[in-house]
């Protein structure tokens, strides 16, 4: 977690688990004059027989333009090993749109860790069906764009978000308690690219309301989920999740106040974890290095 | 939470919420001599208009009998306001019962907190089905009744078990990880009773095999509900409930490992709220004071 | 937690304990037409002998004015008890400052609690010794005073403070990360009415660099502590605590970032707690109800 | 974490920070037959300039001696890094001294998860300087020795635990509150592998009576820190450390009684990481991987 100011690359792998890929990639990487700076790594069940791994390097003894050291890791180590593989580097700043509602807990929580130098992303756009957020987006210096939605527009009110993320060529979209359903139509326009923010901890209390439903249950801890969209409500790979304690005291009120504060921060670290090239989608499941 | 080596009393209360109930519940035990030590409240939602209380007391100054004491509360205080309630005193130990099936880590948790005098118990009886823990029991001076269960012979072996807790005078049951599921009769022998951990955050994952549903979910937390049993699987009323954080690299048995700590400490705590009077059962919900 | 329309009153008090002290108070409040929504005592150990006690209630079938009130519990229930107590009324939002010098994380969580209605009170003045956060203020409608501090108008500057402090007829000051120490002159003026965020777990790490001197240390916990300012540095009454885990992978910058985050949250929790009248000083410990 | 059945392999390497040698070592290791089942890695400060990694690995496809290939790594990986390394293999279970007075809570835990197999070391003796405990390690099937100390005989008492720990062939001891002081000359018989549990949140309330300590400064947290023992009392690189929520309700015993929660599972966690050989200590500070 040292600040290396010069650029690095984040290489991610998901290949076939057999001896010698460490090896061969770190050989890759060294004799092309990177350094490692990180390294994670994660074998599935010898059944599965999957093999996962971050690297984080520096380029600096190098005059190999990207495109060429990519080519040749894809002929050299990828082909070979049947891998699926990425490199994002970290002068390439993401991307990131948001979409809110009414509530502005999330938003805020997002835009002051922006502003403050922890989220290294660019936000050319936040998108919403109220226009109640739109001095929040001004104090921040952060276009602001009113699509209101009805039972009748919603089609085309996706269309013209699809159209306006699209122009503004965004990386990734945060649901920041957007309290719209999604159509498969806009979820395949960016598959594993949605991360949305649930008000519970998932499976548990999945669809509509849930911290009424936690106070009919009495469970005593509530929870946020932060997860990729896919077209199962509440369904997708989870990214983070974390809860709170409450008791018989909590009316609901009480729950919606005090899970605002686990919203917040598990979108937060969501979102870190996917800036940051941490996370593999697998299946259903999330690798979060 | 200070030792006060006399014998103390512990009033719990529902009724209806209205003014002059806290006058004229401390008002009461003022004037039979009793000292108040410590008193919770709490009110529900008042459109149900609910008023519950826990009051412990310490009764010094007094001639007055146990029994003259409680028929003066039942005419004076608890009549004229419709009240449920009842009093527990420090010097009646409650008996409780473990049953459990293999599993070690619950029962150990519970016998070495009852052997350091942190729950003050008695414990007349161990039921198993399984005889694997006899020397453990034995190690603790506790009897071990092994009592196996086939599909044949369940109903009599719940009525040999139903005979035993009786016999030994019960006040309630706590099922350590015992892998059976109980009857409706035998339920009902004990209402309110019969204390059972179960390995999942409730309501996620109930039922059987909840490390592997939430393995197969890829959750980022995994936990331990404490309720008391009723005759819908895993619906009863929650006494406690925790969590631990897991990721990607926890395989099945890793979770299975991991969770026991979880409950062992959910149903340790949950026991000793209830061994200390702490919980009113309202609904399918608790108050714990 | 319930919402109530109306007005309550919060009473707190402290005596020496003895029989009989919740049975009069309650019954005096009854006897005035007041209805006891929440109730919260502690008694200290045996050999000290003092009760404490928070009492919510709500003013509803009575015709008597709040002076006549507090006249007659001074004399009925207060002056044969030698009690400490007073009464704040809901109906009386705080005046709350805040002194803060660079950092934004702090005053922004309290800021943003503050629109969002979390934290009722008002918020007539900020004042800072840097002129950083003043587009902040602004963006919450906040008047900014400018008040630079240098070793040579020291004096002078906690003087123009004081002066603003009092026009403004503040309650209580929050230091918001203001990284000035106080002088003892400066404290006396508001006795028991200065919050300030340390950002460490005390006593660990009392004084300056902090997170530094944890770092060096190689703690596996780094913390925050909310506390009354006394004119003993970082040893005043202690309001609230809070860690985060830390490893060996995190670098001093690490910390400060992750820091962040358990300040913003200890500080919310002891401001509203102070704002709600849960807390009693006593000696250099507090109760917190 | 998956079950390997097979041997595995834990190298700890700790090295100047240059290009190459994660290329280097995992080449080394491929090339002899070996296969990296997990690794971490973690760079200090540039300043500091150095590296630090943990590879576990699996010998499967090689008919090579261990002491070959120790050989082979230092002369061809090793010495031309100037590296510190040690290799230690799964088949070699570790042999784990624990030396105790009166309270059992501690040794009661390493004890049972030692049984359920969870701890992955033989247990050849306790040592203690009371005999209370002689019961609960006969439970257990371990020797126990009593060797009574005084103020008189602690040079010679000290003299035959060494004696002792010595023909067991000891690899590490565990004072699970050994309420004594080791003097130098023990502890420079064992350095690096003496683990001691702390029952504060080092460095606060270092030294006696740190819960009575804790009470007095009304801390809202109290802790327990797993250190390495050196001649500076508690002042030893941290293994581990967690904290637990008290507050103003808490007397000193209830402390005491929470705080043995706390003490056991820190603990357990920081004997689990050294018995899996996840621990390095450098300078006065550990990397826990």
């Amino acid at each position: 977690m040292h600040p290396y100011t010069d650029i690095t690359g984040r290489l991610l792998i998901c290949c076939p688990d057999r001896p010698g890929i460490v090896a061969g990639v770190s050989q890759f990487l060294y004799s092309h004059g990177a350094n490692i700076l990180d390294a994670s790594q994660h074998s599935t069940d010898p059944r599965e027989g999957l093999f996962f791994m971050r690297m984080v390097f520096h380029l600096e003894n190098t005059s190999i333009s990207r495109e060429q050291l990519e080519a040749d890791f894809l002929e050299k180590v990828a082909l070979p090993r049947h891998m699926e593989w990425r490199i994002d580097y970290t002068d390439h700043r993401k991307r990131m749109a948001i979409m809110v509602s009414r509530y502005d807990h999330c938003i805020m929580e997002l835009l002051w860790r922006w502003r403050s130098g922890e989220l290294e992303v660019d936000i050319p756009v936040v998108i919403s069906n109220h226009n109640d957020l739109q001095k929040l987006a001004a104090d921040f210096d952060i276009p602001f764009h009113y699509l209101p939605v009805t039972a009748q527009n919603k089609a085309q009110q996706e269309q013209q978000a699809i159209t306006l993320l699209q122009q503004q060529q965004v990386d990734f979209i945060v649901l920041a308690r957007y309290m719209q359903i999604l159509s498969p139509d806009f979820v395949k326009e960016f598959p594993g690219r949605i991360i949305n923010i649930h008000h519970s901890f998932l499976p548990a209390f999945a669809g509509a309301r849930p911290y009424l439903n936690a106070y009919t249950r009495g469970v005593k801890l509530i929870g946020a989920t932060a997860h990729y969209v896919t077209n199962d409500l509440d369904e997708g790979p989870i990214i983070e999740q974390d809860v709170a304690r409450v008791s018989h005291k909590h009316a609901v009120d009480d729950l919606v106040l005090l899970g605002r504060d686990i919203e917040r921060q598990v979108l937060t670290r969501a979102v870190k974890a996917h800036i940051e090239d941490r996370v593999i989608v697998h299946g259903n499941k999330t690798i979060v290095f």
